[in-house]
């Protein structure tokens, strides 16, 4: 059985980019028998660049919610809250002096935000080292990296082999990373990638008004309404595509081509999809949302069984470097 | 009442310099009732340079041992090694991201280590924040610095203002620098400040025979016994001034000025007089390091006093930047 750790950002609400990239595919995984899942929500991660107080309380609850909603069992999957366990942090310092500085500083997404950001702080510098220690703690087998991870995993391997050579012994279990070439880029509102920095997100939890202005906002082309229109370059027919039933989709591809029917149409034929695809996840967000302490239970549950493992692993970490 | 809080490297055994130029002053300090004092062996920071773990645990042991010897209560003040309190790698995470990068790039230590060492870690690099932490974590007043540690103590005030600006909350204590200039420079074997790192330390809790060679081993001129020598001008004369009584350092001057007296006899005096001023300090170390469970019993009396107060400030901080 392969021990499979996810981290999630939660820099804020999960979108339908999320959701389709990343929750769905996560759950299956998880709930896979020859998977043993630890999902985690990355808080300690968002502090880096997230410094307000209720946005961090608020992005908890919202990214929890989301998951849970989308059918993660907190019996069956070890989810929990990264700041619940301390334990990273601590041995986020022992492989601190098994890392070395160079390879920090020329590490591809420190350089890259150290150009974009003006807040350039520790935390940033010292980020790959705290993901080490999140999938180091829990003898994590194996970690679905995107592109931009990638070079992370390879840190966390070279940490924990440095460590491992050092101590020469097989106190860290090396991880391997689970690329998946086949991850769906969801397209936004503006046919970029759909993500929370370009504000082009479908956000599916959202109450039925504000969803549906998302929909109304997607960008179109000034083709009137009667003219004959090539649905491969609209964006509402990309998304569409993602999520409608395929006679559905055919019948929306149909309609583009004869003409006669505008993209108000399409987009409130989306707005209905996205309704009742996900009819069930919007109720149970919102019964969530309203009883923050049944998503604060679950965190609970996962944070204790992830204690056990934590304390296990630093404790042998410890002892083999002569710690009491 | 301030409180008082000193680190003491754990880099290796406590020699004559640090108990004249550390550990004597430490414990007058401590001993005034005026003053609230935390004191801690800084094991976590000795991991940047020492990666054995048997040398670890014996210089931990000898360190304590050291202290307790010449006259450190358990009882009044708080005695602990910095690895049994977590709490000061969760709160460096924390601090991690009120910390600007470019600070700690360009201070003068890492600099500096940079330039000697060869094992260059992230440790290293990230050590100031976790000596901001230890200050930070128990409200410390007052910090004894030397020289090399002033840009530290005002990195961890910045570091704190930052904090504190965030949060439009005094959370954090602003700490001040308490910097002896009466600070004694203790001359190794060479003449060279005495310094482990020299070579030419003299090791007053070593056996008599060890002891012995290291004071003969004390680095004179080859004036003949018979003629006239410049007390001023020797070593031996240099280190026996900062322990003998008044009287006898009166007699050993002027047998140096009259001749017929060689450096050997002054050794002899050195050697004896070390014995005699250290013989309490001597014997208590011995009973120490034969019972490490009444040194461990020390060290965990201090770590449950400094982790009430510990959690206490961590609790508050969490709070304050919206975890739960």
């Amino acid at each position: 059985m392969a021990r499979i750790l996810t981290g999630i950002q939660s820099s804020g609400r999960q979108h339908l980019g999320n959701v389709l990239g990343a929750i769905k595919p996560a759950i299956k995984l998880a709930n896979d028998d020859k998977n043993d899942a630890f999902l985690f929500i990355a808080d300690l991660h968002s502090l880096t660049s997230i410094k307000d107080k209720f946005l961090r309380k608020e992005n908890l609850l919202s990214t929890a919610a989301a998951w849970l909603a989308c059918g993660l069992d907190p019996e069956k999957v070890v989810f929990y809250a990264q700041s619940d366990l301390p334990q990273c942090t601590e041995l986020t310092w022992y492989l601190n002096c098994f890392t070395p500085y160079p390879m920090l500083a020329n590490a591809h997404s420190f350089k890259d935000k150290a150009n974009r950001l003006s807040d350039i702080n520790a935390g940033l510098f010292d980020y790959p080292v705290l993901m080490a220690s999140d999938i180091l703690l829990y003898n994590a087998n194996l970690v679905p990296v995107g592109k931009d991870q990638r070079q992370h995993l390879e840190m966390t391997r070279d940490i924990a082999e440095a460590f491992n050579r050092h101590v020469q012994k097989d106190i860290l279990v090396i991880p391997e990373a689970k690329i998946d070439e086949s991850v769906m880029t969801i397209p936004g509102t503006d046919g970029q990638k759909m993500s929370k920095s370009y504000g082009n997100v479908i956000d599916v939890f959202l109450p039925e008004k504000d969803l549906k202005k998302q929909v109304m906002s997607i960008v179109t082309d000034s083709i009137p309404l009667e003219d004959s229109k090539n649905p491969d370059l609209c964006n509402v027919v990309k998304i569409f595509k993602l999520i409608a039933p395929a006679d559905e989709i055919a019948q929306m591809e149909k309609s583009y081509r004869t003409g006669g029917y505008g993209y108000g149409h399409a987009k409130a034929a989306l707005f209905r999809v996205l309704l009742e695809t996900f009819r069930s996840e919007r109720l149970r967000f919102e019964e969530l949302m309203q009883t923050p302490d049944e998503i604060y239970r679950a965190l609970n549950m996962g944070a204790e069984k992830a204690r056990y493992i934590a304390d296990e692993t630093l404790m042998k970490v410890k002892q083999s470097l002569g710690f009491r």
